[in-house]
């Protein structure tokens, strides 16, 4: 699929997949060392009452998905940006999450008519169906070949 | 340091770390697995003209450096989010990142005395003075026990 076939309001979602206590702790201890996403004592104390997942490993599982989800990675030339990241809800070890995903805007390269930038609001969901996070992606997408 | 010792303002700087080459591939393989992060020959005939870090891999190194620069750490209560996440240049295999920090909002919580918000806006740099990277974040901390 190229920038052409990714118009405003289209719409997919991925896979699901669990995140076990030990990811959630091993990725925590190489990138979010905080006491409550790798101490299960210390969380006891936090306001979250026990381990939760670093906000990137949710966010890295929710874009690995999204790239599992082969929808737009042939087009893929990178990305510039995200904006409104937001961690709405706690994600806890065994949870199960899936993205679902809204094509926002679809802006042509006026300089470069090889590609074109595409925003996707992307929303990470739990298995009980609670919004966990959520961000808008630019993605610069090659345009179909003429 | 707690949430009253940061205000508006406050400026701190990390340390610096070098991304090589293998962190690099390694990094993508398991979270972004685009042929630019992860196929050096692929990646010659990307716009990048070589290999270069996952932009997530960027935003955690420069996220870790600002954690061992023990600033906000003991205070932190978690995010609910990031803004503005940009990636500017390219992030080669062995360049050595660090982190300008610059606390541009400071909210007391209304409804809880014992925390606020802490806006931090944060740019990440390469060896040879270039901007690569940038975000603002949000940190909710505690206050200081009175």
């Amino acid at each position: 699929m190229f920038f052409d076939d990714l118009p405003v309001g289209y719409r997919f979602r991925t896979e699901a997949r669990t995140l076990p206590l030990a990811e959630i702790i091993g990725f925590a201890r190489r990138w979010d060392p905080q006491p409550f996403h790798t101490d299960p004592e210390a969380a006891k104390e936090s306001p979250y009452g026990g381990i939760i997942a670093s906000g990137f490993h949710t966010i890295l599982t929710a874009f690995l998905l999204t790239l599992e989800a082969e929808v737009w990675n042939e087009a893929s030339m990178g990305s510039p940006g995200m904006d409104e990241l937001r961690w709405l809800k706690p994600v806890y070890p065994g949870d199960t999450l899936h993205t679902e995903a809204e094509v926002v805007s679809s802006v042509p390269s006026a300089s470069r008519p090889d590609r074109g930038r595409t925003g996707i609001q992307y929303r990470v969901f739990n298995q009980g169906g609670d919004e966990v996070a959520s961000y808008r992606a630019t993605h610069i997408l090659r345009r179909k070949p003429s």
